[in-house]
């Protein structure tokens, strides 16, 4: 995106009213906890957390991945959420309308920004979404394998206050198996070590 | 970074352990509050805040730049402060022993990571700090951006805290004159009107 000639004095002015919106996913808490277990995750440490794991474990993707565009990805996927609220992984009912409030949310949030970045932001927003390319199929396995560390590491926390069972699990983060197969086998290996230890129901 | 063949099973580990570790940004306090005054903003989300404002405002910079290296510098560019702890921009006395400090900090934290990945991201750290690159130098000045408008939307409240005079205010950003000249007029329009208003000593 190059501007034609001098700064556009409003269109500067909307990005600006869109990252001090922004400042909102500091305040939207997820189930997650702290690797520490101190208190609950937000959205804006979330997303931090997922690009730089992201960025970190690149080398492991078997497809071939932009990682300028992962990171975006990373960075502005959970930005809806500071209209349509977290919903938990394994909360389905809250799943029932989640994509018609996001939807929503994406269309006021993204109307703050000039319309070519607008455009940029939604489609990023939409492909990591629906997984259908390489780079969302990555990105969205970093999102899903980022609370699952720190689940693990708090004796499986969000596992316990949802109530969830294994195949649950096994099924969210199935999308590992074909984005980063090699680390796959020790994936499955922590989810048998956290059934075995009782944090998760087989 | 590509690896010959196979997942060196050491080499992942230590990956995972490194951004286990790096969960403990969220515990770093900074001085600046969040922009709705309510609590101390974390180091997580001010890396997040940070490389969402270095993308969005990328057609300000007057150099060529490459926003992923960009983004990397922001993801990584406070991981130091797990050791070192945050060091208010405007403590003179901090800065003292600073560099040192953060040296040896750098020196444990990327000393976790496979041999490669641990030189580039203990140079995009340094080439962060140096400010020397044009890439280092628009990152710095987005680093110096995010904080001084969360200042300005808390009523100043870091320059009060610190006693801050306008003068080193001015300093600080002055590479905003460098790197995004065109919208210098404006971050010095909001410098006026902080002084004016009184959040700012002149």
């Amino acid at each position: 995106m190059k501007r034609v000639a001098g700064l556009d004095r409003s269109c500067f002015e909307n990005q600006m009213k869109f990252l001090i919106e922004a400042d909102k996913m500091k305040n939207i808490l997820r189930q997650t906890l702290l690797a520490d277990g101190s208190r609950r995750e937000n959205d804006a440490e979330h997303s931090w957390h997922f690009a730089l794991m992201a960025m970190t474990l690149a080398e492991y993707s078997a497809r071939e991945i932009d990682m300028l565009r992962v990171l975006k990805m990373a960075l502005l996927h959970d930005i809806v959420e500071i209209y349509a609220g977290d919903t938990f992984a394994y909360d389905e009912k809250g799943h029932e309308d989640k994509a018609e409030r996001e939807a929503a949310a994406a269309d006021k949030i993204f109307a703050m920004l000039p319309a070519e970045q607008s455009a940029e932001y939604r489609e990023l927003w939409e492909e990591f979404d629906a997984m259908e390319t390489a780079d969302s199929r990555y990105a969205a396995t970093i999102d899903r394998l980022q609370p699952l560390v720190n689940n693990y590491l708090t004796n499986g926390h969000t596992w316990k206050l949802g109530n969830v069972t294994s195949d649950k699990v096994y099924k969210r983060i199935s999308v590992a198996e074909d984005t980063i197969p090699e680390v796959w086998p020790i994936i499955r290996k922590y989810i048998e070590k956290a059934i075995d230890s009782g944090m998760l129901k087989r």
